[in-house]
This record gives C-alpha cells, sequence and structure tokens, in this order.
C-alpha cells in the first residue's frame, strides 16, 4: 500500500464545484490550507499575493482561473464570451511581469477560444480540456524534467536549491526538486541542502515542507551559508529553477540564485537550471531583456507584524535576478538535458 | 551647536551607580531600551542572549561587567576577591566561543589584577581604570580604523557592508562602518548597502538603525542580492568587520561573509576587513583553527514567535565563517591599512 503521507503535495486541482482548488502557501509551512477560487478576479488576487506561485504553476493557475472565471458566461452570446475571455486574459496575465509561463498559457487559451468554433458553452467546454491539458502537460513535463536529471543525483547525494521549484511551484513533481523525487523515488538516499531564500523565505517555508511531506530529509540554511558549505565540498549538485530563460540561456530566478552561480562556478560545484520548455522564451536574445519585478520592501523590513528594519528606512527588493548562462552546467528540461542557444 | 540626534550611538556607558549602561540591541530597531546589568552573571547574561554582542563591544562589555560584579567584593579579602575574578572571568569568557576580543579582555583585566599590589578596595579601583581603558582604547582604536579606511570612501561612494560592525559592535564609532561615519562627518556624501544578515539580522536591525541614527543614508537588502548589485556595478567598495584574524591573515565573521568575499572578487568590488588589532590572533597559523559557534536551528526556523520552517524540520546555524586572506584587499586597524603576514 502507497504511503499517502510519503507522496508529493499536489498544488493545484478542480473542486467538484468547477472551481480551483489550491494550496493556501502563505499558510505553509503552519498549516495545510486548501482554497477554492471560484473567479478570476480571485484567482488573480491569488497570484498576486502569492497564496500560488512558482512559474509553472502560476501558468496553469491562469489557465485554470480563466475556466472557472467563465462559467457564469457559459449561456452569454459567443461575443461577449469571447470578450470576457480578453477581460480575463488581461486581468490575470498582468498579476506578475517576470513569469514567461503566465503568458504563455494565458495566450494558448485565447488562440484556443478564437479558433473554436461554436457557441459559449462549447467554447467553455473546450477551455476546460485545454486549462486540464496543460496541467497534464505539466505533470509529465515534470517527470521528463526529472528523467532528465536523475544521473545527476547518486545515492547518498547532498543536493543545494534555492528558492522552491518543487511541486508546489508546478501541476507536478516540480522542475529542480524533479531529479530529487525520482531519485528518492528509486529508493536512492537523498538529502538537499534548502536556501531559506529571504525575503518571502520560499525555500525554508515551502521546500522544506514539501520535501519533508515527502519524507525525503532536508536541511535548512540561511542564504548566506552556502558559499562555507561549498567551501567544506558539503554540496555534490546544485539544481535551481528558472522564471524566463532567454535564447542564449541567461535566466531569471528567484533573487540570489546568481550569486549562487557564481559560488557553484567558483568551487567547481555543478549548476543546473531545471524548467519546461515553456519557460524558454527565444523572443529575447539575452537576459538583458527579462522584466525584473520590484516588489514592495516592506517584504524585507517587516515578518508577520515584526519589524525588522528601521521605520521609514529604504529597502531594495527586486524578485529576482539574472544569471548569465555561462555559469550554468546545463538545462534540464523535458526535452532533455539541453545546451544553449535554444531552438526558436 | 551639534545636532545630537546624528551623532553615532553609544552602546556602552558606566551607569551612575556603577552598574554597567547597555542599548538592549534584542529590542531594536523598534525600540531604543537601555538597560543597567549590576552583576556579572548579568552581564554574561545579556552577552549571551545577544543584548549587546560585536567582537570589541562584547571583550568591553565583559571587562565593564567584570567591575560591576566585584563592586559587592571591595570588601573580602584579597585572595577571596582574586577568586572572585577568576570566576567571573571564566562565566564571562564562556559566553561566546569566536570572538577573540573577549578572551583578550579578560586575560588583560586578571592580569591587572593579580600584578597590582594592596587591597581589594585598591584592585577593583585599578581594575575599574583599566576596564575603562579598554572602553577608551576602543574608541581611539575605532577613529584610527576610520582614518586607515576614510581614502576608500570618497564623496559619492556606495559602501556595502554584512551583519553590524558599527557603532553598536564597539565602544566608539565602529569597525567596517568607521571610514563611512568618518567620511560622513567630513562632508562627504556617502550611501551605504546593508545585507540584513540573517539569521538573527544584525544589518537590518542594528546597522540599518545606526545609520539612519545618524543621518546616514543606506539601503537595506536580503543577502541574496548582493551579487546581483555588484553585477551591476553599483557597489564600490565592501566593507566588513572580524571576530578573529589568524596570522595569515584568514578570517571568521558572521555566516555570509566568505560568500560575499568570492563575490567582490569575481567582480572585482575590492573587500577590506576593519578589526581592531585586538582580533589578531598570532597564536593561530590560518583560518582552519577558528572555533565556529554553532548557535540553535530555531534563529533560522523562527521569528519572533513565527515559524519559518516544517516543525521538526532540520536547520544548520553555523554563527561564523571563515574567509581566506587571498579574498581580502586589505585589513583596516588601529595600526593602518596592513597585510598580513601580521607581527606576533
Amino acid at each position: 500500500m502507497a504511503n499517502l503521507s510519503r507522496m508529493p503535495i499536489q498544488a493545484i486541482a478542480w473542486s467538484p464545484s468547477g472551481a480551483v482548488r489550491i494550496v493556501d502557501q502563505r499558510m505553509l509551512p503552519g498549516t495545510l490550507v486548501e482554497r477554492d477560487l471560484e473567479s478570476g478576479r480571485e484567482m488573480a488576487e491569488a497570484i498576486r499575493t502569492l497564496q500560488i506561485r512558482g512559474a509553472p504553476l502560476i501558468g496553469i493557475a491562469a489557465a485554470m482561473g480563466l475556466v472557472a472565471g467563465l462559467r457564469d458566461r457559459r449561456g452569454a452570446p459567443r461575443e461577449a464570451f469571447l470578450t470576457r475571455v480578453e477581460e480575463l486574459s488581461s486581468l490575470l496575465g498582468a498579476t506578475r511581469p517576470t513569469a514567461a509561463n503566465l503568458r504563455w498559457a494565458l495566450d494558448r487559451m485565447r488562440r484556443v477560444a478564437r479558433e473554436t468554433p461554436g457557441e459559449s458553452m462549447v467554447l467553455w467546454d473546450r477551455l476546460r480540456t485545454e486549462a486540464t491539458s496543460i496541467w497534464e502537460e505539466d505533470r509529465a513535463m515534470c517527470r521528463r524534467i526529472g528523467e532528465a536529471g536523475i544521473g545527476l543525483v547518486p545515492d547518498g547525494a547532498n543536493v543545494l536549491t534555492h528558492c522552491n521549484a518543487g511541486a508546489l511551484a508546478t501541476g507536478g513533481i516540480g522542475t529542480a526538486l524533479a531529479p530529487v523525487y525520482l531519485a528518492h523515488e528509486a529508493g536512492r538516499k537523498v538529502h538537499v541542502f534548502v536556501d531559506e531564500t529571504r525575503p518571502v523565505l520560499q525555500g525554508s517555508r515551502l521546500t522544506a515542507w514539501e520535501l519533508a511531506h515527502a519524507g525525503i530529509p532536508c536541511t535548512v540554511i540561511v542564504d548566506g551559508a552556502a558559499g562555507s558549505l561549498m567551501r567544506a565540498a558539503q554540496v555534490d549538485v546544485t539544481f535551481v529553477g528558472a522564471d524566463r530563460i532567454a535564447a542564449n540561456g541567461d535566466f531569471a530566478n528567484k533573487i540570489g540564485t546568481y550569486g549562487l552561480a557564481v559560488l557553484a562556478l567558483h568551487h567547481g560545484v555543478p549548476f543546473y537550471c531545471a524548467a519546461p520548455s515553456s519557460s524558454i522564451d527565444v523572443s529575447l536574445p539575452d537576459g538583458a531583456g527579462i522584466p525584473i519585478e520590484r516588489r514592495a520592501s516592506q517584504e524585507v523590513t517587516a515578518l508577520g507584524g515584526h519589524v525588522l528594519a528601521p521605520p521609514g528606512g529604504a529597502a531594495l527588493n527586486p524578485a529576482f535576478d539574472v544569471t548569465p548562462a555561462r555559469y550554468v552546467t546545463g538545462y534540464l528540461t523535458d526535452r532533455g538535458l539541453v545546451k544553449p542557444p535554444f531552438p526558436s
């Protein structure tokens, strides 16, 4: 009998009523709260406030949220339905500027809506199938990324990761964590060092939580401790995710990824970027064109009502940084272990 | 008229009753709380619980705490007084293992006690003078470090620092921040990027607070943001403190310092270690011999009662790391800008 508490967490699903059921990631690691989002507006709010995050997952969530939000227009005339598709796509697409998957998923949904003949009910049904496909493709994609990387995780491996690019960031078993889950599934002993990943602490709050949930040993460290761990030869391989990858392999990921890449290169630790092909944006020749979201300084200066910096003091809070391709040992994608330049 | 609110904070002083008056640094940046420590035990507790921290300051604090704690033995026989000196020195010396200054200050006090002839009252008076000298030498030392470094802080400079090696870490204007304070005093425009410095956040809580208190502009960043700031050429020079420096120049400082040094070298940003000569431990040939304090994992997994990591999860919390000398552009000490090997 499978031990269910040892399975990777499922971050998103349809509720019986057709709403989108998500794990509210703001409540982790304290409490596992599932929330049913009934409308496009609720989903946009959930994405904007990081109830749900992770580049692949917000693509899926936006597509599913679009479908949930169109339920009340199934009886409307086709043109009104299509107008609503555009409105909700704009609303959902404006929530996070850096992730490529969000726009990619919404563009795909909009195209399907326009190209499907028939009345609103038919369109809606087709969109629901399409959103479910995006989700299922993501699950399959996660496993293919894991297969591309499992050879890098031998028995006894010590992996380092930053932020959360796991089951809580995708519809499946994650991107950066997929090789870890597959190695664990294959019975190998794996241990993961988890950068806590300030300011939002996706590492300690989410990655450590989902690894513990799946029964995989991990150790949380502050972001500043990665360098001395590498110097002490305690890290065998580093896996990180990506929010967007340019054609030349430069990629945007959570702030701190670039510094980690420099440290990995300096210490000869292999450094892999794991992401679905949908995160590759071949319209961008290099990383200089990736927009970097600047979030509120309060994420840095306060935590849970606790004041961490002097009132009125300035803080800079870029959510992402760009790691040039030359720091990356390889890219784990659903097309295998690849190297740039990526085909358009 | 001097604008008092624009002066560096004074971290330690004698109270009128002969207790040691400290700023309780656990309460910053929210509230400025001063606390009078009446006994050696109270001072040991204050050092152990980080009410007062910073390598130079805890040396001063231990010496002054020893004096405050000996007040009730001024009428005791000489041998009983000396026994008490040893007992309190052991108690105070056991509070923090990494800082060289703590042992250095207590050894100096013990020697003076033993070598001073006369009765307990005479000894106590001599020890009080000695503790005050340690403090005053530290104030002078801070200014000399500042003078050694002020040439590295031209008008318009952007400085990066890690942790707190400022007025709140010393009896005077700090070590790593001393060049900044002197440049500011000389009317130069200076801006400081402050690594928040997880897990205890001495950067955002203390450094940003004391710079704001002195009217010096600063911007708090998460530790993971330093790399991309350097890549964007926004950092002119990096100053950090040191808890202990080995004879060859390897030095221990707050966790994250080593990673920052690697990033500085990689980006061609000058990287200076600022510390009093008393932090140089010539008995250690290199950094491998510096003991690294491991603190409780709760410092990483919780903050102000807020749970940051899954309950029962493992966290590694080395308080310091060791930066090899080859990463250091120079050492700012009270003997000027120096390079290893240091004379014994």
